[in-house]
């Protein structure tokens, strides 16, 4: 908390201070307010959990619980420093904030496409009014955009400069090109306005709190693996992605929030793994006893993703450090409690 | 007007007839109400002059005036099928029609840069307004796309399945990534609600009423030529449009509404021209005395634009006929007047 001591005599001419314990840091320049939207999701509650850890945050999580759960924060709920609201970022947001994370939208296909008018709106719209708050109390805000921005990429790997090849109209659409406005709207807020904005472009990551059964490709394995059924493998099997451990992940936003480059960056790991490759090694940690399977694809599903990553090293200082056989078994045990298929044997 | 003769027992215990004398079509099936949003603008006005050459067609212009003139539809205001509201598409707008023609949107660069969120919210928020009228109404919907959302094409000329190269987070992005996600709009709608919808992608289009001074090449060269000023070819004046007469352009707007194809279809005249020869004719054709000179170029402009019209041809069994050299004196005498300048001599 701050404290004015040494300006006593003046005290009775001004305001009365604020009363919260944890004021605004605009003024006195100690706390920060934070708010995370969709900081009940996967990525989101790692981030808040990361937030947390420093005293001076006050983190304010907004979330609709559409794909994020409560579970996630229940470490935080209670307690002073820590607050959760209800609310669809598609509605205007009217707080007191000095730095918004917006993370808020569906990001697995399965979410985004059960209802693609709403994913465009939560972008574009829940976008618009998360830049309307940023502009109204002067906050900073980060925008997580995405790999999908760069579409299916003729490009290997994909530096931020590079324009992206996207379906204007596919069923994937509402999500590429919802982001890809999203970050338009930054841009034009940060031009227009002047607001100091972040655009983060996330490729694949894992971890623990991924939903199961979201058709994300390591939750699916896991899952599977785990009930013992075949790891499904979409055709042809040899398209790449790339896989962070959220912890890097939630360490590369905050670098990029506190850092002094607008971005875009692309936050992810260049470590790059064929589906059916990601398979083996799902099969080999976790059950060696399953079957690996080849299924039929989704339309537009890219070929290939993986980031490069120059950028990040070099205005952040950042780049994964958590490998792929390190991380799968730490999200092994948190799919066990929740799969409730007990412990490894 | 519908009459209902072969009833007439009957009439006693219906619902009295709708007191308009234009009455809603999909009752009565006489009369085509009609709205056209933009409808004040350059392609809207002219869209107006065919659709009300149909005496069975009841017309409704919305247009906020930002780029469009109520001069543009003089000879209408107070014809008893026509109606001028006041609208901007960012709001919604509940009236009762058959169709809609959703142009509502500034193109020229010097008019959707001016505020390029109002642009994004234009073409997102106004699409999605418009097409919330037409599920609710039952109204077929046709956009007016653009050859923008290629980008600058890697592909020439560009068919509808090029997924275009288009910088997300450029100056030009408002208006090129927003017509991207209302055509996402239209196709999820579509896909998610069965709306009857048309997606026409418009290449340059040049005629009387264009803007003047709205920084558009063919315009800019026409009052340049007429005011004896040099023609400003912006550098290096090799990169190339192709020229649709406005009224070959209205022809295929109206034949992909009536059509059973929802597109996207692109409409423009495939006959492609660099700059420096558009200049050359405009000076030959207009003024032989003014000077061409190169000026700098705007960021992100594209080297090469021409539409591949296979789909038009084969669809909608549409080409351009009006050649550039006989189009642009058509515009010349609309240009005279309006800057004053008087008539050839």
């Amino acid at each position: 908390m701050a404290t004015d001591s040494s300006n006593g005599h003046h005290q009775a001419t001004k305001q009365p201070p604020l009363p919260s314990p944890l004021r605004f840091s605009k003024f006195f320049q100690s706390n920060m307010r934070i708010l995370v939207t969709g900081g009940a999701g996967f990525i989101g509650s790692h981030l808040v959990d990361r937030l947390m850890e420093n005293e001076k945050n006050e983190v304010i999580v907004a979330d609709n619980y559409f794909t994020g759960s409560k579970d996630n924060l229940k470490k935080w709920i209670g307690h002073p420093r820590f607050e959760l609201i209800r609310h669809d970022v598609t509605e205007p947001l009217l707080i007191e904030v000095d730095q918004i994370y917006h993370l808020a939208c569906p990001a697995s296909p399965i979410f985004y496409k059960y209802n693609p008018v709403k994913t465009i709106k939560t972008n574009v719209i829940g976008t618009l009014n998360m830049l309307g708050l940023a502009k109204r109390v002067g906050a900073r805000i980060l925008l997580t955009s995405t790999s999908e921005v760069y579409g299916d990429p003729l490009v290997h790997p994909q530096p931020e400069s590079y324009w992206g090849n996207v379906n204007p109209i596919g069923v994937r659409s509402c999500y590429d090109e919802g982001k890809r406005v999203a970050e338009t709207l930054m841009f034009d807020y940060h031009r227009q306005h002047g607001l100091e904005i972040r655009v983060a472009r996330i490729f694949n990551t894992y971890g623990p709190r991924m939903n199961i059964d979201d058709g994300r490709v390591v939750s699916n394995f896991i899952a599977q693996a785990l009930r013992g059924e075949p790891l499904t493998v979409q055709s042809p099997g040899t398209q790449t992605r790339s896989f962070c451990y959220v912890s890097d992940l939630v360490d590369g936003l905050i670098r990029l929030m506190e850092g002094a480059n607008s971005g875009p960056i692309n936050l992810g790991n260049p470590g790059e793994f064929t589906m059916t490759e990601l398979a083996e090694t799902v099969k080999e940690l976790i059950n060696p006893t399953v079957e690996i399977k080849n299924v039929e694809n989704t339309p537009d599903d890219p070929r290939q993703r993986k980031p490069d990553i120059t950028k990040a090293k070099e205005l952040l200082g950042w780049e994964p450090k958590v490998k792929l056989r390190d991380g799968l078994p730490l999200m092994e045990e948190d799919f066990r409690l929740r799969l409730g298929v007990g412990k490894k044997s």
